[in-house]
């Protein structure tokens, strides 16, 4: 990756640690290695406030570069550091959201004297406002995405199962380009490469806190598919993520087995209501909470509040931000008085599900511009009959 | 699943934690509340050493029982404990090797009266020894692994890339019921579904600590194919893992572009005399670390020394235990004096990577019984045309 690209990135994470007298950061996880490096790399990328950043690498053996220095454990970075010249850290912030309890704690022993606190947050304040460079990735993401997306109805056969469509789908958005992985911020949450829903298993309630439940097809993974059969008046929900460079695109199509129920249909207006009324505000300066609850005013107006984001058990939020992984800031969320800022890339998901019929709604993803927002998923909205 | 299966893997947890003195145990990560609870929740199993777990669940809303507790957030669950008559813990183990630090402080902080201990190591000595249950969901894993590898010849295509020839095994796997994803301890390995490596992609270095290597098809995820043309005289070694029940079952297989080179077949034989020469003599009582140093003496006394588990970075280990997790324990590896026991499922993959042709070699799952190792993939060794 260009070297200016690094630098706007790192100097983004610097100008917030500065804010909190922070004077380093080492940075261990491997989509903070991504972000800050461009490369994924077992090792540490040693970021100080005032002078370049120092890559200490374990694996792969066959980097080099002026700041680059080979190790075999993290206690070698001490020396290193003063070898170069380089102060030890006052104050040193280590990624305590994503680094395992043991695995801090080691790295914090390394710096004795330095004050160790928590620079998760940080870095993913500045992960949140993406660089002209990562929207060009979200842009060519959302592209590919469609375009396997529309080769969805070609790939259905008549008596296939929602595991069976699955398959087929996963496989177009291998061929599109898909690197298959899905990156989740912390590890509570696991999914496959994304989420086929059908039918009432749309309304079965996961452990994981995604916009759907489903009740998966083993207890070892408890949400999306479980082997419905796709029956004639059943809706099928694709939400396949695109992770085509890295960044996870979102986006989710609806689908129906020959025709739907007249409320199907309705339910599925509503949603794209809620995605126009909110396309139709979201701004810079705009409060995130506030575009959560166009979309409840929407749907209760409509009279779905009840089966709006799951059915017993609802998902309370409409939108969440995008990158590196599926859940970054903003959320579209009660209680979040975050507001929009240009540069941040986010799915707006208003989805409803009827018993009997299946979820119905829309996925895209978004990305704010200086005067609004703008939809990086462009591919026909409505309902496909298959 | 059933309470006595469940009380047994209990069990040997609080074997090991009466040997440390610890009273109670907090398991809050997704394979271990799999493992301890039998399915995924969003929540904490409390174990105490001498009474019955109880259950604090957030997601599903959908879990009764004598011993299910639904809460918001874990600072409940100390009035949960008083009310049900338990005593606060004063030795507590959490999983300080996977939950992220900022969790573990929090959950730390709700015990203040507590001694809090890293209990990771705990549960994975646990996980290393399968119960009956778990061997027989690995049994039925190596028979469905099988049955899907034995498809490949069927879906190669002249003219294939690596990328594509995957994407239809992956395909292949998710068809024969392999759940897809990819469980690793830690977060510094990452992979989609395995490996497909071909030529000389099989000697790129990578970032992770898996066998082999492979520069990936983006920066984003620098492992496995890297979009390599199936020519003829390479070889291509699939390696995608067979999670059907939870387990990740571990097996590789090479094909060959048309004829191979004489030392091709070579290397592929010694690799099949390592296993064979561990398999004599892996039993109950053996140490790892011996047949580590039976495989890097046949493979050096066959001049392959210098090619053995990759070129020009060499991973340092021929075999590694698999349970829900691909990275358990046993590892055959340097300086591991664990001894293996009844129970232990390990895999086994002796590798030779030739420059110009690509990977050689083997792999396979194998479950240690009372008096040796009994193999789990079953399915033919030699190298297969396509």
């Amino acid at each position: 990756m260009l070297q200016p690209e690094l630098k706007l990135r790192r100097d983004k994470i610097r100008y917030l640690m500065a804010q909190q007298g922070i004077d380093a950061a080492l940075i261990a996880c491997n989509v903070n290695l991504l972000y800050t490096y461009g490369q994924i790399v077992s090792g540490y990328l040693y970021l100080p406030l005032h002078s370049p950043a120092l890559l200490f690498v374990k694996r792969p053996n066959n980097l080099t570069g002026e700041y680059v220095f080979p190790i075999r454990k993290p206690e070698q970075m001490v020396d290193l550091l003063k070898e170069n010249g380089l102060p030890m850290p006052a104050k040193l912030m280590l990624e305590g959201g994503e680094l395992a309890y043991a695995d801090y704690i080691r790295l914090a022993a390394i710096f004795p004297e330095a004050e160790v606190v928590n620079g998760t947050s940080i870095i993913r304040e500045a992960r949140s406002i993406k660089t002209p460079m990562e929207i060009e990735l979200f842009r060519r993401s959302g592209i590919m995405h469609a375009k396997a997306y529309s080769k969805i109805p070609e790939v259905y056969r008549p008596g296939m199962t929602d595991c069976e469509l699955s398959i087929e789908v996963e496989r177009l958005m291998r061929r599109q380009g898909c690197l298959g992985i899905f990156r989740v911020f912390g590890q509570s949450m696991e999914i496959f490469m994304g989420s086929v829903l059908a039918g009432d298993n749309a309304a079965a309630p996961s452990p994981y806190d995604f916009a759907l439940g489903g009740e998966g097809m083993d207890p070892s993974l408890p949400g999306g598919m479980n082997g419905t059969s796709l029956k004639e008046g059943y809706s099928v929900m694709v939400d396949i993520a695109g992770n085509f460079y890295g960044y996870m695109c979102d986006m989710s199509r609806v689908f129906s087995i020959g025709k739907l129920s007249d409320e199907a249909y309705a339910a599925h207006q509503v949603c794209l209501e809620v995605q126009e009324k909110i396309a139709s505000v979201a701004r810079p300066g705009v409060v995130c909470e506030d575009l959560y609850n166009i979309a409840v005013d929407v749907v209760a107006k409509a009279g779905f509040a009840d089966k709006f984001m799951g059915v017993s058990q609802q998902a309370r939020f409409v939108g969440h931000g995008i990158g590196l992984e599926i859940n970054e800031a903003p959320v579209l969320a009660p209680r979040m008085k975050q507001e929009l800022e240009p540069g941040m890339v986010f799915a707006l998901e208003p989805k409803i599900v009827l018993p009997g019929t299946g979820p119905l709604g829309i996925e895209n993803s978004w990305v704010v511009t200086e005067n609004g927002i703008e939809k990086l998923t462009v591919c026909n909205e409505e309902i496909i009959k298959l």
